[in-house]
């Protein structure tokens, strides 16, 4: 047994603690070479899609992305390497020296000794063309395509920041300081299970917070609206008030921004430029001023006093319509409004009573933001054990939640908890109008294109 | 309007931006608190579930977790404040001063002032009782209750831990320098889409990665198999071979459990103590060793010469079933090994085909290791558009699979891809003979006891 596991070792071509991966030429992705400070002649490999070409009498220029960042990288060769197939879409693998760009729009370029065509891309085939800016509405026929364009692209790095900063703002990394205002410091649980779950884990471990996929079966059509879509939820144990879960909505909202502002400034830049002008100053607005907190009954007295026409009347009772939140958000001077104590027959049974007359309410909050409308909610839940079971006798649910009735009986905290819908988040800060260009593979109903 | 504004703004009771959120007592984790530098008898306040109660003459002990870690920590109060009350599993919130504890059993001890229960809990009714180890066969009957304990504690704020690993091995957060050894610098996409749908990605962000929940509808009541698991997965653009998916996937099991370890030391010494003694010497022998490779037709081999019967017989071109895996690792004196090439006619038509013979072989990969067998999952794709056309000809998908086959007529490119289920990675590591005892809510065949 001993001679066969060493036989077997052998066949290793190599070990795989110190293998260093940059052999012959280093690999470097268009990323890394496009900052890479010392250009001292070193010979890299770097491979992508072509997304340009320029052929001149002596020269011809490349460039090259891979998805690893917005710019491109520039591949100058001699113009004997041209060639039919060095096309727009093309895959390439191109070796040559990193050198100092003459030109001023980049710092590095690659000066090809080698190019090789990896994968053709027949031109006239190809939904995406040369040098075209394709409509939002357009490319959403391609899901399988569609990221390669510059517009995708950003907004699926944007999307894949916004993800670590929402990971970083509730567990931030062990090895770094972990600065006061870092609320989270305790365990992160993926799990579709939802918030009942979730309070289950938030009493035993405080608080807690996942974040993936959920689905509804909406019948919906709307730009807002997705079958499959991403939520982050928070459950946090020993909260006093509304107010605790507040500020953590708000701080979540901000301190993501800032880390994606921060670290995708280009991608964002080209959102703010080019799909949403007069956004960058939309969200300005929105993170430099505190979130504004107003009661469902105040809502409603504004909403009645409005001008504005409604579709549907405003009444005390009665759930707020998308015009309705629209109206609120504007009258706010487009700051996020959250809107709390809502009627308690208009909520789930395991919301907080607020124990208040003549008109019921329970302790939950929406928090409403310019373009996307609703886009966190949470409540208080009520922990007391005989308030909760009148609520569930009231609903026939006694006995399908004798487990969650146990949490009560059982060391019973004070506790409450939100929910954001994380494609209306990426939307709301890149001010994109449809949810489905959001998220890489949009399902809704009626559509399975892929 | 702007009126409105500023009086909707006096309604906030507290700004959110510099907001202090330790006014009175400073309010501290058990983690924080057991932590905690100086002693300099700091008024501080800390909230939790009451582990264990000792009453002497004169004065009670306590022991408050709060799910922060392992170690509960020490409350000393005056016999006065002893109650009925304070019984294991109650929730309460004590105030006091943090000062240095005359036992060696612990660095500081909350000396109370002022102990306030939250609420109560009726040790009579309560599952889990006081002093007791339960089995986790026992646990398994009270999935909302069972994270109170501390091996469901331990485990599971170590799968929280690896899941932060897991994201830090692909994604290492921009503000750390990013080591060389770090693979992956380009986005990470959360999404149950699965494997075909990677492959979109990577044909744009040349490496990406997505870890979440995956369903499978197998009627399977075993100790390996959910209904629904999580699931790591990864996609490469421009690999050339088997070798470079082996690589990171021995890099992502080493580098994730070499953080886990550091990060959670008595959450898996719990584990490797008291669950499955030996365990902690098992895993380091299979992070020491390099990770084997055989072929598929070598372990076949390699099974027709054991001594051992097996209930199928091993041959050519039929599946490793679980006893043979389980030999094959043994033979490989329990380091983990790749079984790669297996037979064409046993994989989906998406592998990579080796176009060797007379046993035609794909470029797919699996790792069995010790404990649970199969961990992982993949191959190279087939990137070449007439091999994929036929293949998917002869299944007569080929209309369903357009959209695949676009891949490989715009600038296709070799890659491949890997998965691995993250509860057997768990199960691995921590010697955990059941997967229902490392995620939070088991789902499987015949069950929704939540």
């Amino acid at each position: 047994m001993f001679g066969a596991r060493c036989l077997l070792r052998a066949l290793r071509s190599c070990t795989s603690a110190p293998c260093p991966r940059h052999k012959p030429s280093a690999r470097l992705s268009v990323r890394d070479a496009l900052g890479a400070r010392s250009t001292n002649g070193e010979r890299v490999k770097v491979q992508g899609w072509i997304r340009s070409v320029r052929s001149q009498k002596e020269v011809l220029f490349l460039h090259i992305n891979d998805g690893s960042s917005l710019e491109s990288l520039q591949v100058v060769a001699d113009s004997s390497f041209d060639s039919r197939e060095l096309a727009f879409g093309s895959s390439v693998e191109v070796q040559g020296q990193l050198v100092k760009s003459p030109s001023k729009k980049q710092n590095v370029e690659l000066k090809a000794e080698k190019i090789e065509i990896v994968g053709n891309c027949d031109a006239k085939a190809f939904p995406l063309k040369y040098k075209e800016r394709h409509p939002l509405e357009y490319l959403r026929q391609y899901p399988h395509l569609r990221c390669r364009t510059n517009a995708l692209g950003s907004i699926l790095r944007i999307r894949s920041e916004a993800t670590a900063a929402i990971h970083s703002f509730f567990k931030p990394s062990s090895k770094i300081k972990v600065p006061e205002e870092n609320f989270f410091n305790v365990p992160a649980f993926l799990t579709v299970s939802g918030q009942l779950h979730l309070e289950v884990m938030s009493g035993a471990f405080t608080q807690v917070f996942t974040f993936g996929p959920t689905f509804r079966a909406e019948n919906s059509q709307s730009r807002r609206h997705l079958a499959e879509f991403y939520m982050v939820e928070a459950e946090i144990s020993f909260v006093e008030s509304l107010q605790d879960l507040m500020q953590v909505m708000e701080g979540l909202f901000k301190t993501a921004t800032m880390m994606v502002l921060s670290n995708c400034t280009e991608d964002v830049e080209l959102c703010h430029k080019f799909i949403a002008p007069g956004q960058k100053d939309r969200l300005e607005h929105m993170l430099k001023n505190n979130f504004l907190i107003i009661s469902y009954t105040e809502a409603v007295e504004i909403l009645k006093k409005a001008s504005q026409n409604f579709t549907f009347t405003p009444e005390w009772g009665v759930d707020l319509h998308t015009e309705h939140e629209k109206y609120l958000v504007k009258h706010c001077g487009n700051i996020p409004v959250f809107v709390i104590n809502y009627p308690l027959a208009l909520k789930p049974f395991y919301m907080r009573d607020n124990e208040d007359g003549p008109q019921h309410t329970v302790a939950a909050v929406d928090l409403l933001v310019p373009g996307v409308g609703e886009l966190f909610g949470g409540s208080l839940r009520e922990e007391r054990y005989h308030f909760l079971e009148q609520r569930l006798a009231r609903s026939g649910l006694t006995e399908a939640y004798q487990w969650y009735l146990d949490l009560r009986r059982f060391g019973s905290v004070p506790h409450g908890g939100f929910g954001m819908g994380f494609e209306r988040y990426l939307q709301c800060i890149l001010g994109i109008d449809n949810i489905k260009d959001v998220i890489p593979f949009p399902r809704f109903t009626h559509s399975c294109v892929l």
